[in-house]
């Protein structure tokens, strides 16, 4: 098949609007949009991926959920996406297809709409998103952030990173590790309501001790995290067999998509989230100073998760 | 060096805003904007280039240039545009500031901020740009073409498909052609000038044939070529040896980056050109019906270049 036969089969699982909007022209047109935010992200196999332990559906759902996770950081609302694929001479049309399928479910259900995109070939295959989102209001920025704020988490971390090391001895099990590995839930509707509770905020994605530095560094603060008060699931306890053997997975992990938040009123905050129906978990303060240290004591070498 | 090192070295050579309108946050933060185009296009080594015959800095041109090329289809003025890299292991910090480089240059002639990015490690060098265009009115589409119009190109044809060949046989030379396909020029004021002008276009980047046909296909015409007229270099004729043994390469040679528009009312069409200080280059006609004609001959087959 032929690149515009790939094309063809990729979009069509898609609700796309027809050209000079949606794909065929040299490019898709919008029109005015209000402020807007804007991130790219890439999945590469051998990478982020194998073929042995990600499915194509999976591979196509998460490329998608971690630059959903990049607007839901800023509090912003999905609108549109592009997509850049490098197909090695294995993946088939049917393969594609798959990519697409898991893809377009969570496309639609975070009504973001596919716009355009490319197919190259390429030794691995490799998925480049461009997303961008609306902005009902100032972003969530990493900078915001003030000596005596309180850090909260919208989710438990360590799942992904210990259900990386799982899908290394057992690609074929499904669990609850394993599918925060593979099927990443990016947390948008709580970005959006951050937006307008919270003073900072990032994503977890390469761990959360590094991405609390990126935080303090972009707000000039210092962190005071509590190891007792860090979220962590049953299956994540059960799997690394105590809270202390689970603590690397949960600091350092990454790829847990969920969103670090900046509180300036934490009684305040708690009770907005109570009224939206959200959960978050306090899990330290922010004080003058830099760095980020865990029952006081300053956390230091590699911090965190990298790909590289 | 780390990747949040690599980004710095590839980003300082760009005029880019602090945070959160440019790299640093999790999203780039935009203001309102108006209509706009959006498109994304990559390159990748082995199939698009290769560090036997592309310097880095021709690398990160070109990357550039193809994407500008497809704002100009449009007559989108370049406004922003994110690159996600793909890093191999032997890609050291000097070649990520080459690329960047290359980059930056042509950047700064078209004024188009770079705003955000990613970077992964990869087995081949990649990097996938997604860009942004104003559209200062209706944009040009491959659609609005109607059976009368004339066709015209804005710049020669074939010099980079032959040029191509000659990086094959003598890397190191340079050349009108060489340089035609290393630092293909894109036509944005053109586009800008033709989105007032004309009734449909496109760029010439899969060769001419075939994005002719891609444009007829669009506007339910045919096309009627001539072979005469078409625009070719000197430099195109000498290597070729003949305007005969140049037509291949200038019909279906492919990498161009010219403008194709259709025109309704070419006398008109000429007057404003010779106002703008622009040329292009009358080579056909539009007529009911479908396919592309070359002397009153249907072109079948393969039409023109793919990467594929």
């Amino acid at each position: 098949m032929d690149e515009f036969g790939l094309i063809d089969t990729f979009v069509s699982q898609f609700d796309v609007a027809p050209p000079p909007r949606g794909p065929g022209d040299d490019c898709a047109v919008l029109p005015k949009q209000g402020p807007s935010c804007v991130t790219t992200d890439a999945l590469v196999e051998g990478v982020h991926f194998t073929r042995g332990t990600f499915s194509m559906p999976d591979v196509g759902h998460k490329a998608l959920a971690v630059n959903l996770s990049d607007l839901a950081a800023m509090g912003a609302r999905p609108a549109w996406f592009t997509v850049a694929l490098g197909l090695p001479g294995w993946a088939t049309a049917r393969d594609v297809k798959k990519l697409g399928g898991g893809m377009a479910r969570l496309a639609k259900l975070h009504r973001v709409e596919l716009i355009g995109g490319n197919v190259t070939r390429a030794d691995q295959l490799s998925l480049t998103l461009t997303l961008s989102g609306a902005l009902e209001g100032p972003p969530l920025l990493r900078s915001g952030a003030k000596p005596g704020d309180a850090l909260y988490l919208s989710g438990p971390v360590g799942d992904a990173a210990l259900g990386l090391s799982l899908l290394g001895t057992n690609s074929g099990a499904s669990s609850p590790l394993v599918d925060a590995q593979r099927r990443p839930v990016p947390h948008v509707a709580f970005g959006r309501f951050a937006r307008r509770h919270c003073s900072a905020g990032i994503d977890v994605s390469d761990g959360l001790a590094q991405d609390l530095g990126h935080l303090c560094r972009a707000s000039g603060v210092a962190a005071e995290l509590d190891s007792a008060a860090l979220p962590m699931s049953e299956a994540l306890l059960d799997a690394a067999g105590s809270r202390k053997a689970a603590q690397p997975y949960a600091l350092r992990g990454g790829e847990d998509y969920v969103l670090l938040v900046a509180v300036r009123d934490p009684p305040a905050f708690e009770r907005a989230l109570t009224r939206a129906g959200f959960e978050a978990w306090r899990i330290g303060t922010l004080r003058k100073g830099s760095g980020v240290n865990l029952d006081g004591v300053r956390l230091t070498g590699r911090l965190g998760f990298t790909h590289r």
